[in-house]
């Protein structure tokens, strides 16, 4: 048994048996061990910021991560947006990168490079496995770290003999972490603090926002009368009909303050103190009201779903959660915009859709309102603020949950960043639906120069924000990947086409043009 | 004044005025900055892999660089690969990141990372930039910097608001470094091996393969009889009809073995000692003959043209210089491969002309050869080996040389990295014509598998390798950019299609279906 061939075992036996690739030389070993393990799912992407996107997606439906096989520190490079958001959403990923033979890497080949310092920027847990007998063992202490608690983007660099090498050895699956339980101090000072007529507020992410947290969180809102925040770009959230609501921090800190307004405490649940986007000239960057304490119940080390059954017990609030009720809008007519494409979304999303969100203009402002009583559904985000994620995530969600529908709700400008993504779908049989907002628009840009104070910007500041010049015309970029694309123009035309392609078995993608909001 | 408009115009003065540019809203100030300074050119492209790739085709024609504008870490890491290229190309790069506000950034907010572990990965120089009054300064040194020599990837990082805040001083531009002469001892040195019986060649490459340096070495051959030979991937060979011509070593370590066996002294003219791409098990990674003497005559930092003409006189070679006559193929007929394709090509290339070539098992296989007689032209290759160059270099190169023709030779696993960069060749009006190999495989890797020594591979990694299942349609993928196309399957479409392309003004794509060689 080679190095390859004991690490692909190891890792299925850890559970990982999906790999997301776009191989070189340097990884031929890993690819030719696939045939020895039949468990591995080999999947080919066309670029490396797929692959790394995709197990993002996979990670935050399967609760387990995918591997992704990168080529060298360019392959790194390639992937190293989609790696971000992951780390930013605390996802687990096992982030495998080839790397020139030991004996190689002194003459300074054309792919050398410091692969390391590259991996530092997404991965705490980084490990060169310079031994066949060794890499197995490696393998399986990575999934171990992507796991967590905290889950992370844990990153094993593996020279080629390493790979070829025989001696190879299969690891046992390491014992896991548990996350944290919550002292009792710390839910009674919860529970003293909610109980207190000062006006308060839980806000939860990560764990906190499926639907166990959310009854909870719910129970304890109904009873002690506090306010029930989500973080702005929730990891992943269970929402819809049946599953108790949760109101999400809104992006432009202007909104936020308003949400936050006069209160005492915040009591952060897996989630972070909200701090603005970006910096704005003259605006805060921390967006904790003045004279608002923070609290932490649970910390992302920490068991938050659990915590919150305690709280909620604490605090007497035994039952009595909100129930979102089944509420779709009716479908929309006349002209297509952002607002009348969400509305036809909300009227038609199916049950058990997941959603991967990256409409920053559009479907981000309208969807969640549109969709909050569609079937229960879970919302994935850009949780790193790095565009390109949408379509990735997408494919990988869909290779994670292959009897759920998915639909991608995209914008033009972030789907050029990865819209290879399209044809991995077709090859997967993907059942992914693309919605492509097109407002041939950098939008969220042509908002942001004003907010960071350029009032008068002249033409050829415009011009960088503006995408006409050619227009993109994404249903034959669609179809050149082999997915089958129409346009529409007019609300009804976007219900009839979204109705079909959910109807369909494998993608699609419907191109929606809309007006630009800014 | 503010940092910005400071760093933009301090930037031009020093000769910098094209900026290849995908912005965030870190990144607003200095596209605000913009209509400040009119002599900078902002080019927009849809994905940062096609902005750091266009800036090194930029330097490879300008012999000055381009700058690039980058969001925060991920669209460093974005631009990354094509970084890396740059730098083993030695090509000059302005690469300026945009980072939040000093004062934001311990908020860990969510673009939040290390920049500059990734930057060390790509640059020797990085700084940042942390006060609107030194902007202007450090930006004359990074271009001081980037212009080496050895030119190289100079990074700015650039917190938001040192953009914005008034105060910016506009620098005068930095004093520049001049190449060292050659030692006379090391002229003689050299000189007397090559007088001697002993088998030799000088390997050049770097600033030694343009015209000025080809015609010393090639008088120095005629002259002593020593070998001639070119390194492997140049960054910018000037060639063709009154061009003296040099071969180029060859990528595959058992044909660079026969070009070189015998030798006893290899002659390096700003080129590293030939070395394996990869390494394979049992084969050697230094290429160099046992036996064979390694002499440096210019080292990267040298005046390698004025060395070999020094050389050139100290062996009494003053004139004979071998000078390639004007010899074209016929128009091919009958079948489309990567052979007749390249004889088109070499039937049709204007004068002038500047190939970027990324076709690693068609035209880099036939190309060079069916091109040698052609009417001069530069000839530009992928430099450090990441995929993804071709179509980026070739769009850069039609900025910086607005009145040449350029032909990128593009594969397609390779154009599906960067393919964004059509849509930046339609909107600059660029006159770039793309013949894309479509063979649908990722054939180099076909051949690497078994030189790996993997020589039974089975079902699953051969489908790793395969870019059928479905079939890509470029001519479809290039119009939903705006870029007319064109499909040929025989040698008389194929040159009917190229002939027409190159007589067009602007861009256009011709989807070469050829078989897959390997």
């Amino acid at each position: 048994m080679n190095g390859a061939q004991s690490l692909i075992r190891t890792l299925v036996d850890c559970g990982v048996d999906t790999c997301f690739m776009n191989p070189g030389t340097s990884e031929m070993h890993f690819v030719a061990a696939l045939d020895s393990v039949p468990e591995m799912r080999g999947v080919l992407v066309l670029f490396e910021g797929v692959a790394t996107g995709a197990a993002d997606g996979y990670g935050r439906m399967a609760d387990r991560p995918a591997s992704v096989l990168l080529h060298l520190g360019p392959g790194l490079g390639n992937g190293l947006a989609n790696l971000h958001n992951a780390r930013k959403g605390k996802v687990p990923v096992i982030n495998v990168v080839g790397d020139h033979a030991t004996y190689h890497k002194r003459y300074n080949a054309q792919l050398e490079s410091d692969i390391e310092t590259v991996a530092r920027n997404v991965s705490s847990w980084v490990r060169w496995s310079l031994r066949s007998e060794d890499l197995g063992a490696d393998a399986a202490e990575a999934v171990m770290a992507a796991m967590g608690p905290p889950a992370q983007v844990a990153t094993l660099i593996i020279p080629a003999d390493t790979s070829w090498l025989e001696g190879g050895r299969v690891a046992p699956p390491a014992a896991g972490r548990k996350p944290s339980p919550v002292a009792g101090e710390v839910i009674d000072a919860v529970a003293k603090i909610l109980t207190s007529s000062e006006p308060a507020a839980l806000l939860a992410g990560g764990s906190a926002v499926r639907a166990r947290g959310l009854t909870s969180a719910s129970r304890i809102a109904n009873k002690t009368g506090c306010k029930l925040l989500c973080e702005t770009f929730p990891t992943r959230l269970e929402r819809g009909a049946g599953v108790p609501p949760i109101e999400r921090l809104a992006y432009l800190a202007e909104f936020a303050a308003m949400q936050m307004d006069g209160l005492k405490h915040l009591i952060l649940v897996d989630a972070k103190a909200p701090v603005s986007f970006f910096a704005y000239p003259g605006k805060a960057s921390y967006l904790v009201p003045e004279g608002c304490a923070v609290h932490v119940l649970a910390a992302d080390t920490d068991d938050a779903p659990a915590a919150l059954e305690a709280l909620a017990d604490r605090v007497g609030a035994n039952g009595g959660e909100t129930i979102q009720s089944l509420s779709r809008p009716a479908r929309p007519t006349g002209p297509l915009t952002a607002e009348t494409a969400c509305q036809a979304i909300g009227a038609l999303l199916p049950e058990g859709a997941i959603v991967s969100d990256e409409g920053n203009t559009t479907s981000a402002l309208y969807g969640p309102m549109m969709t909050a009583g569609a079937p229960p559904h879970d919302w994935l985000c850009l949780t790193g603020g790095a565009i390109g994620q949408g379509l990735p995530v997408a494919t990988g969600a869909a290779v994670a949950c292959r009897d759920r529908r998915v639909l991608c709700l995209e914008s033009d400008g972030s789907a050029m960043y990865t819209i290879q993504s399209l044809w991995t779908q077709v090859r997967e049989g993907l059942d992914v639906v693309t919605v492509l907002f097109n407002n041939s628009s950098y939008a969220v840009l042509n908002m942001e120069l004003s907010r960071v104070g350029v009032h008068a910007s002249g033409p050829k500041a415009k011009e960088m924000l503006d995408l006409h010049q050619p227009d993109l015309d994404f249903t034959l970029i669609a179809r050149g990947m082999g997915v089958p694309a129409t346009r529409a123009t007019t609300a009804e035309e976007f219900c009839d086409q979204l109705e079909r392609a959910l109807a369909e078995p494998g993608p699609s993608l419907i191109e929606a043009i809309v007006p630009s909001l800014l």
